[in-house]
């Protein structure tokens, strides 16, 4: 039983970077914090396209929510579905019927992939990358294509499977699209008899002029010659006009293919319609500079499913440091605030630098004055991403794994663990 | 395109520890090798129960097929559903309508859990540990007992989802139990804040009246002390008569449970039923001297799929090692007959040694006249495990994840990323 039961209750509902944050600024305050996730896990996103080409195990990304804030005996930890929010009685509703009675309600709930109102036709062709199951489902779609191609007899059809569709060109499609092409070129290349992996199409598709839109023009631009000289398609101004189970239709021409990744667009988890409020740009929660949502005291969202201007007035990105810092922002807030103190203030977004890898040797930073491409870039992308990991048992698993890859180019999770659905099969 | 379309055809059915071994043998042989699996890797199934208690990921003990014989470029790899063989015709029969014509078959298939005919009813809540699907299935299922005590209100409920029953006594049922064991006392013991998870209680069932059997005395008295002092409850003599959604019936009496592994009986792979041969017990396929189906001229069997018979006139048992040298032993016969030498001749298996593991610091190890238990078998089980790896980045992979474990009494892959179907929920 949590301490303290006459002592201000702290419900966060979800565990992303953002969520998490919040909860271990608040472990040491004398507040009862339950945190609410559908998953026992925190999942570190950024690598989650190395999982679905083969090259980290799941378990190398996530650890449980409950381990990692185990220390912290004020704290709960609940896997659970969120059904909705009585904002009047103050109280989160639970798939299970239960209700968690707050003082203070953190939404920090992420975002899920939007398919432009064509969530039901295309995600089942294209999945995105939001989940472990996404990843597992993305690499045995793409190990097993490759298993196909090497028994079919038909030259177009063998075509078809050996091509992958990354519709998107913003960080992930880059990086799933390197990726991709490293795996087919390198880690495959001798593996097969009869067909020759090396020369598996690998298309990036980007409706913009260019890719990597949010950074400055000649990162993108680098980012680009990085990903035709490792061997990807890269298409922009494209604009994807159907995905089918055999291909993706873009300007009008059909592309067969049997590997079709989502990275093109998200929006907010479905919270705002939990609050009662109306939803803002890409179904997000618009909230104060304390990050509370106005009219419903006691309610804060952040992340990727709020909408927090940033010092320009323009919406912060969505980005993983926007989240962790909301997160340790409000947690320390609240914790202040709780204690009697002065309440939450307003959030200001340090930029730590936005990065994105295309591959070996290969990535972009945009430090804002400064930026970063190459080898150097590469570097620093590797030992930042273990650095942020969540523990050093973590840490050590993705370096031996990393250095292990660089030495000789094999991915160690080369897996097809589930069947697609026979539809699906490519 | 294999090499020298004239040379002899030989398909391995199987690419477990049997088929491999065989494959490897023919590796510098002049003939047509194509090893068929319906998965894309080669499972090192000693270690999956650590898969199962969150110790290992899929990926640890798991490597494609196509990796490993890579090469070997007279070897084909294919992974493909084998539906029966046309031996009038000398053809393998693939779910795909393929047909793989053969000088020489191998038939390495294994063996499944058996369930006394009770199949139908008792395999979906007990699954047996055969495949990377049942480990983590038995991983989502544990891991979602201990979420599902931690909010529960009914102490009965709570006791029954905080019980897990292990049913069988050999040496999977000893490595489950025990490791279920430590995963509750050491791992999850700080992590939950309603429920003591030292608390769980775990049972090993056995019909026979010790655990080990195959085991001396001695050593399967040890076992069962150490299991008992790592607090499982063994309960020999004691036959299970159901196994329902929520719980087992033994001896007469229900046992409430929400966890229930199944370990108490293997059959062979239904590979008699393609070759059309009368099934010796377990469904086994009886095998001569030199692992040749009698009155299938060039149709082989071996592993747990075959009933080879040893020196003393006993069947083989189903262990690794039986497979392995088998395969090794038809492998080189095979590549010696086919280039135009002596014939396969007899099989003759050379213990090399029996072991179990408790957990730490406690395993079994019957080398025939020597016999090893405690800290110091544990420390050659250890070894001689990851020796037996397949390629030096798993050995590296596991022996960093045991020294960490072994450190920090941590698990890492602590992960639920399967919901079990509705019905089966703890």
């Amino acid at each position: 039983m949590a301490e303290g039961n006459d002592r201000p209750r702290v419900v966060i509902v979800g565990a992303g970077f953002g969520g998490l944050a919040c909860a271990q600024a608040l472990g040491a305050a004398p507040v009862r914090v339950t945190v609410v996730d559908r998953h026992n896990y925190h999942l570190f996103q950024p690598l989650l396209y190395q999982v679905a080409t083969a090259a980290l195990s799941p378990a190398d990304i996530a650890e449980p929510i409950r381990r990692i804030l185990h220390r912290h005996r004020n704290i709960d930890v609940r896997m659970a579905e969120v059904t909705g929010v009585d904002t009047a009685g103050r109280a989160v509703r639970l798939a299970d019927g239960a209700r968690l009675p707050y003082d203070r309600l953190v939404i920090a709930t992420g975002s899920v992939y939007s398919y432009f109102g064509h969530e039901a036709e295309w995600e089942r062709h294209a999945p995105g990358l939001k989940t472990i199951e996404n990843a597992r489902e993305i690499r045995a779609r793409l190990l097993q294509a490759f298993e196909a191609a090497e028994v079919c007899d038909d030259a177009a059809e063998r075509d078809r499977l050996l091509t992958t569709v990354v519709i998107g060109g913003g960080p992930t499609g880059v990086e799933m699209a390197g990726s991709v092409a490293e795996l087919a070129r390198y880690t495959l290349s001798r593996d097969f008899r009869r067909i020759d992996p090396t020369k598996a199409r690998i298309l990036l598709v980007e409706a913009a002029p260019r890719i990597l839109g949010t950074f400055p023009d000649d990162l993108g631009a680098y980012a680009e010659r990085a990903l035709r000289d490792k061997g990807v398609q890269v298409m922009t101004g494209a604009m994807v006009e159907r995905i089918e189970a055999d291909g993706v239709v873009v300007g009008g021409r059909k592309i067969p293919a049997a590997t079709m990744v989502w990275g093109a667009g998200v929006k907010a988890s479905p919270a705002a319609r939990w609050l009662g409020v109306e939803p803002a740009k890409g179904g997000r929660i618009a909230v104060e500079a304390d990050l509370s949502v106005p009219g419903l005291p006691g309610v804060y969202a952040l992340g990727d499913t709020a909408q927090a201007l940033g010092a320009d007035g323009a919406p912060l990105p969505g980005l993983a440091q926007v989240a962790k810092q909301q997160g340790e922002h409000l947690g320390a807030g609240l914790a202040r605030e709780l204690a009697g103190g002065a309440p939450v203030g307003p959030f200001r977004f340090r930029n730590r630098g936005n990065t994105a890898i295309v591959g070996r040797n290969a990535a972009v930073f945009d430090f804002g004055r400064r930026r970063l491409k190459g080898r150097l870039a590469w570097l620093l992308w590797a030992i930042v991403h273990v650095w942020l990991l969540v523990n050093f048992e973590k840490r050590l698993m993705v370096t031996v794994q990393w250095l292990w890859r660089w030495l000789t180019y094999q991915r160690g999770a080369r897996l097809i663990t589930r069947e697609p659905p026979d539809a699906e099969r490519p």
